[in-house]
């Protein structure tokens, strides 16, 4: 940055970079929508008015421009492409700055896998801002790739890009004050520490902010949002692939709270992202459930901008980042161009200059299991097992007992009455570690689905109606480095490799994209009745959310949390 | 601060230090009033609900409930009292916390000045933040006591109640990148740098705020602040004991910009400081001009902590300091009981214990002249001379020429015309430096008023209808160390002691207030015209605001920004 000539710019006695003319600004700080010159020096916007002349001058002939998007939570592994890639997608939608916690690789791969991430992102046009994870691992009832103490987190707080502490989800041990959760908050003390609170209310949530906890994105009613306003917690409200919250809370908003309101997109799937987009398609949302379209479009920037203190953006003013998006419809923005630090970057939805593919060389394998010697076999100690009841679109399950089918002493699936046999296997440090359990209500009626991905310590899942298929179907994820793959008896139907720590591809995101199609078409041709089963299966193996759970430990009763026997 | 303490608090297993039942709260974050108890533990509020028990309860029986306010920017040097001895008379107000610029202590005693106000502050129950002045002395044209420049500001850094730099009046020197000027904007650069800009507008107003001068307390229409908001300016509007725009600037306030405005009371003497009041007297204002009272109350504390980055302040909410303003009429809110950290600190307008008078025994003597060698006497090198025009209520001076009684080859006062003559003795060093000259519009007939409070360099200013009473006037200040005076010929009427920089008074506030009115009274009686002759007259030495002005140097045309002749 270059203070003077920025002044002179401002001041009209050098020519600007770029000059935007006849724009309709809008203007989040003042809250109006008003005709405009953005005049451009460098990365900042020098001038606001009129008679400013440039190097190179864009007619905008009366069309909105806006401040770039902020997304204020998002974990990019569930692209299944790297930051970089994940610029790709979500740089044309108008998105310029987010804010990413690396929860999913960390447990992988714990600090090198976040300075994967950060150095990946270095080289791309967006801002990538992250967040140290606060919960690798999630529990003591699960085997991660890495543990992170609130002395590897210090380590992170010299990063320039790292603001402050992700989603605290251990709210029970930040209400009951374990002196663990509170170190890791005190090494963040003075940076925002982002919350993750679901259904918390009362005494227990007025602890959880009394801690310092600044934000929550797990709202699922507007009166669940009220309270947790009231209390001083910023509420993001977030549209995810999985938890699609948006709608039922844009009740909260009135003017006088939409300050304290961001918005997030958690997670999204490829498909999700390059279809419906990202921070863009929840402002479409916002407004076409009739929130005032500069309130919409101040939740996706300055709010979210303040909250994370990032001073530099959020808004058209001078000595702002020219972070800046281009749109004709204000009833349904899209952007049409797309401003970067002062270059135009992309332009009707795609890239201006579209780099060229990255090679990831020197990754570290992060699938470490002997694939000769996976065994799904349960003997029988009983006839009634435990089973996890899927509930569709809900990271619930039901804890379910069921009558299993035994042949020779040894218990089988039966997917004539839905009840698939499951297996997580530990995949980070080669243990052998095997849970194994029954699902009821994925729907297979044949073949096998496995996956890498399954929060939040990403161990091999595999879902069956036979375990020659799961066998097939794991070893098929095994050798590709992990990812996703399809199977029925020996045979592999699809595979996508996701050789990134066994979360995100090397490729092209429209390319995962539909290599994820194609996957999901698959298990829906062998019966799968969910969605996105892969996704459905992701969050059976995890161990924070109730009722019965399967981790490479055995299975989980949420509620008593601990592992309990398969068969009662 | 003990967390694990407030968090069993919170959660209601350990009983509170205070309990303020059924209140009704001012939620700032929210933006509602809605019933709530809320529990105290040791400084910050733990829990906002119901069920809590505590050690000490009182019950408001719905009584409004709001956080203690915030002054945005004050000069604590124009109560005529220092930090401590301040906040006797703003505690009780509910202000709570004030962002100072102790820019006229800084004129007098540079950093020793600014050190002697956060070392008053240190012992005082008000949180007193400091910002740095940036501009002492104001010009070249003027010699003051002190010269602060980047290198002596950079020494206030580590204090941890500075926060910033203060308002940047030099805002000529920022457009045009005068390197001191910036090197000043760069000693600060991530800390709040507040901004004074009266008038500016367009491409000049796009260069201030590309500074990263964030806000601006000098408008005085909607227009100039509508600008300013646009450009990315905070409002601070500002309701003076000299300077009252908030009325003229109140319609600016939309449900939509109102997070941009703050209130600050800027200058305020005693009188009006004791009359009137603080912030509290700016929200019973803008209630009483139809702004809704939570935003009212909300510009006066979370819009002003936010703008500050104090982020443990400015709401009521688990995590916050327990400042606190108990008060029953939301129509015009005046604090009955205000609590500060936690404790009942000032009941209905009084201190609940008020300290004891503070001795100031090691003062700096500021008063540096020869009062024998006083010497009023102008020699007439003409018939017209240039006379500083008075404008009532106004900074602003008219540039006028008037024919001046010669007698026996020296210039004359003509009280009969309203024509009185000034001096500018300078005081800081001994130098001798005078500056003589004429003002038209004061009114006195008889006697001469003296003062050492001229903004900005604090000289001794004298107006007077002979020169026997201005020497009187002039000796009497002398002989106090500083302060006011008002004298006929050789008989002193009332002088009010400022021995701390000459500005301000070892006594309580009241008394200070008692005697500032005698002496307007004295100056009244000897004619004076204007309400408050004295601050009428601090002005008439400040070369920055047009159009004529007299220094020790001499006559100043502002408008040619350089030293003139007396005589045309």
């Amino acid at each position: 940055m270059n203070l003077p000539r920025t002044l002179a710019v401002a001041r009209g006695d050098e020519p600007a970079d770029l000059l935007l003319r006849n724009a309709r600004l809008v203007n989040v700080l003042s809250g109006e929508i008003h005709p405009a010159d953005v005049a451009v020096a460098g990365p900042l916007i020098a001038g606001v008015g009129e008679g400013y002349a440039a190097r190179r001058e864009i007619d905008l002939g009366g069309r909105y421009l806006c401040p770039g998007f902020l997304d204020a939570h998002v974990h990019i592994e569930s692209s299944m492409v790297p930051p970089a890639e994940f610029a790709r997608a979500v740089v044309p939608r108008g998105v310029t700055t987010v804010v990413t916690d690396p929860h999913e690789i960390a447990n992988v791969l714990g600090l090198e896998g976040i300075r994967f991430m950060l150095g990946d992102a270095a080289g791309s046009p967006l801002d990538v801002r992250v967040n140290a994870p606060s919960c690798v691992p999630a529990t003591h009832l699960e085997t991660s790739g890495a543990r992170l103490e609130a002395a590897d987190l210090v380590a992170l707080l010299s990063e320039p890009k790292v603001l402050g502490l992700a989603e605290v989800m251990n709210f029970p041990g930040v209400i009951q004050g374990d002196p663990e959760v509170l170190s890791k908050l005190c090494a963040f003390h003075g940076r925002v520490v982002d919350g993750h609170c679901p259904g918390l209310s009362g005494h227990r949530l007025s602890a959880y902010a009394a801690a310092g906890i600044s934000s929550d994105h797990e709202c699922v009613t507007v009166e669940e949002a009220r309270e947790k306003l009231r209390m001083g917690l910023a509420i993001f409200l977030r549209e995810a692939s999985n938890a699609r919250n948006l709608r039922a809370l844009l009740p909260l908003a009135t003017p006088a709270n939409e300050r304290r309101l961001c918005l997030c997109t958690d997670d999204r799937h490829p498909i999700d992202l390059l279809g419906e987009g990202s921070i863009d398609h929840l402002v479409r949302i916002a407004i076409a459930e009739g929130i005032d379209p500069v309130t919409a479009i101040r939740m996706a920037t300055l709010n979210t901008a303040e909250h994370y203190r990032l001073r530099d953006r959020g808004a058209i003013a001078p000595g702002r980042r020219a972070d800046l998006v281009v749109f004709s419809d204000l009833s349904a923005p899209r952007a049409e161009e797309v401003f970067v630090s002062g270059e135009l970057l992309a332009r009707e939805g795609g890239m201006v200059h579209d780099r060229r593919h990255r090679r990831y060389d020197h990754l570290p394998r992060t699938v470490h299991l002997d694939p000769e010697r996976l065994d799904f076999s349960i003997r029988a100690s009983g006839a009634q097992a435990r089973v996890i009841g899927v509930i569709p679109d809900q990271l619930l399950t039901h804890h379910l007992t069921r009558e299993v089918p035994v042949c020779d002493g040894w218990a089988q699936a039966d997917p004539e009455r839905d009840l698939l046999k499951m297996a997580v296997i530990e995949r980070h440090h080669g243990t052998g570690n095997i849970g194994l359990g029954f699902v009821e209500g994925v729907g297979l009626t044949k073949g096998a689905i496995a996956s890498t991905v399954a929060h939040d310590h990403h161990n091999l899942v595999v879902i069956g109606a036979d375990d020659v298929s799961m066998r097939t179907a794991a070893r098929a994820v095994a050798a590709a480095g992990g990812g996703l793959a399809v199977a029925v008896g020996e045979r592999e139907l699809s595979v996508l490799a996701l050789p990134i720590a066994g979360l995100m591809s090397d490729w092209q995101i429209e390319w995962v994209r539909d290599k994820l199609q194609r996957l999901l078409d698959d298990a829906h041709r062998l019966g799968a009745r969910l969605r996105d089963p892969f996704m459905a299966m992701s969050f059976l193996a995890l161990e924070v959310i109730p009722a019965l759970k399967l981790t490479d430990k055995g299975l989980v009763d949420v509620e008593r949390f601990e592992v309990v026997g398969l068969f009662v």
